[in-house]
């Protein structure tokens, strides 16, 4: 791709934009501001208004407790079957439940569960911080001569793919990477690693919540075994809505979930003392599900396989290529260096730009001068600019005056009126 | 107390009643619905309307990804902190967290972590069945020796709290029960149960779904360790509404999740490889909280101590005590019998009328003839009509109403117009 980087060129592409009709299918307030954070929360659907409105005032108020075989029962599998057409799994495959720490913590410790002597879960050090510290708990309580080891990177910004490999061997009892990094934004291929696995025996467990709704990820042509994931980043479904998981088919009923829950249960109204598993991807919920915040979960994630996800990650890709681009043109490459692959291949859809000051910068994006426009991109220690990239709602010319922006900053010294301080939610 | 049981003595007694203004502060479409299950899901309050709307048009909609540190990042422990006040904790032991079955899964892990060689966790038989789930896999989880053991009742209404006593010795690391029986409404004296186990070296873990908002818990006065609990019963928080757990000030940072989640790290923002747990009752968090059904339960949390839980407590012992009575006054006790305690001391806020044909009673209730008035109990097995009264909406009248439709439905034959088998969601 070859790019002007004129203001007009950027007016242009999004003019030829495929899915820039479903920008208005978000409530945009402001219009002046630049969200680039959609890949920390996804805005806000339009149509989920209605949907919580009749939740709460139908379901809630009018039907009561006659809600749950309306339909409420059904919400984790229903939610579910959607999640299922965004990750190319099957629709009984995939359950909407818990947060994505939970999730991780009842499968990889069932995947623990049949490991037959294998004491080892490899994973890299670009995985999200909180998985790794889901599974030292696991390996932890499981007891001696079981661990946790990492793959590292030796550029800072992809995987050593060769070390990777190497950690990967007859001890091994489960491989849990996240497939797009949450830092740099380097995406594993899901198929080769699987099979890498698979061929030293061991499970493999992918974390997508950095990847589902703006990569295509077909877990079940590359025989993933489990996956879990958030729904509130590039599948739009509200502050801290439900995580999901994945089991793939034939392994349902040979795994356990230490959580032995209501809703796990074969049949949880008959209120028998004794726990049965239910017989399919039910057996790893838990207990009672947050129906609100399911419910506000559904505009969003019916929106992505109607944009269509190739569509979605060929704009992606797009996007993210022309920032890329737009920063080497406009920035000080004395200051600022790429976070990120340069190859769209092994690229999610956030680009991260370094610069030592890149605490300062985001503060003076998120809070500007008088006259200046708001751009919201999330800090990452110690030093990335993380832009996000939400094809749904994100153009190119956001793109454009976003990259100007911080250059702005950066010339004018703006960010020095900005405090260093790291403050508790950055 | 003496009643007369007719319908105006029904109507004064309504108009006597301190805590009856609330009944305009819960959305009541149709005041010829009489709902007795605001022990399944409670009523919704008038308030969340706003509530949902702040959360979802500005919090979400505007605010975006600014809301967490404008406070989401703090409703774990503001919501704990008004769950609180209900259950006589101080606001630094209890957080609104992921659903009770998680809760008790962390929480009896973490007991039996220190343990020390224990390896006994004592119920009982009353204990709601996922409870006992939970437990029966985590038992299972610890390995060789560890076992679960419920004490039994000997009436079928209350527990043989000898036998109980019996069960805690010095192999016991935790007690576990329900405070307030899901079937019978069987309630404990938590004060004395803990201090026997305590003087036995065991911990005990309360489970309050079915007491919290309707009955007074005074955790702190009693010494109890550990507990957890819904909110969507008494506390009207909607459906699903997160749960909460309880831990004794003193014991939370001796005690370790064994799920290390995100919420759960000191720093979860610095994004640091090592797990380190947060330094209060933060550790038991997990992941990412669903917001908008936490705000949702914000009004419905604030009502009880602005109504006072001695003032619910009175109110619920008159509806109970009188609904007991009205049966026995117009029912046909060859048929019908008391499934719940006749002492109010040991009865929580709801009644179980028992009857061989209890199932086709209930649809019959809830599936009204041409001109019969509705109403909604809930069955449970194998024969009771649980009829929950919640104070803070539920009246005099609607009881005396509830009880003589019952009657009319035995002795006009009505159920048998119904099917007698059990659905997916009774």
């Amino acid at each position: 791709m070859e790019f002007e980087y004129t203001r007009e060129e950027a007016a242009g592409l999004d003019a030829e934009d495929r899915v820039a009709a479903f920008r208005k299918r978000f409530v945009i307030d402001d219009p002046a501001l630049i969200y680039l954070d959609g890949n920390s929360l996804g805005r806000l659907p339009v149509a989920v208004a209605d949907v919580m409105s009749d939740a709460v005032r139908e379901g809630w108020g009018k039907r009561l407790i006659e809600s749950w075989s309306d339909g409420w029962i059904d919400l984790p599998g229903e939610m579910g079957a959607k999640i299922a057409r965004i990750i190319g799994a099957r629709e009984d495959e995939v359950i909407m439940t818990d947060s994505t720490s939970v999730n991780l913590f009842k499968l990889a410790s069932a995947a623990l569960g049949v490991a037959r002597g294998r004491k080892v879960i490899v994973s890299d050090e670009f995985n999200f911080p909180s998985d790794l510290y889901v599974l030292q708990g696991i390996v932890r309580a499981a007891g001696k001569g079981f661990a946790l080891k990492s793959a590292r990177s030796t550029d800072g910004i992809t995987i050593d793919i060769d070390d990777l490999l190497s950690l990967i061997d007859t001890d091994t009892a489960l491989v849990c990477l996240t497939q797009v990094a949450f830092k740099s934004g380097f995406m594993y291929d899901i198929e080769s690693i699987t099979k890498a696995a698979h061929d030293a025996g061991a499970m493999v467990l992918w974390d997508l919540s950095h990847s589902a709704g703006v990569v295509p990820v077909k877990l079940n042509a590359a025989g993933a075994d489990l996956a879990v994931g958030c729904t509130y980043k590039y599948l739009n479904g509200g502050p801290g809505s439900p995580a999901y998981l994945y089991v793939e088919k034939n392994l349902q009923e040979k795994l356990f979930s230490p959580i032995q829950g209501w809703f796990a249960a074969h049949e949880p109204f008959a209120f028998d003392g004794d726990f049965k598993p239910a017989g399919g991807i039910s057996r790893f919920l838990a207990g009672t599900p947050p129906v609100l915040s399911m419910r506000a979960a559904g505009p969003g994630l019916d929106m992505i396989p109607e944009a269509g996800i190739e569509a979605i990650r060929e704009k992606s890709i797009r996007l993210s290529t022309y920032l890329i681009g737009l920063a080497r043109n406009i920035l000080d490459l004395s200051q600022f260096s790429l976070g990120s692959p340069d190859d769209p291949v092994v690229r999610g859809s956030h680009v991260s730009l370094r610069h030592a000051e890149a605490f300062r910068i985001c503060s003076a994006m998120k809070n500007p001068s008088e006259g200046e426009i708001k751009v919201i991109p999330d800090f990452r220690e110690p030093d990335n600019i993380r832009l996000g990239l939400a094809p749904l709602y994100n153009s190119f010319e956001e793109v454009y005056e976003a990259v100007h922006r911080i250059g702005r900053i950066v010339e004018t010294g703006e960010f020095m009126e900005h405090s260093d301080k790291r403050g508790e939610v950055t």
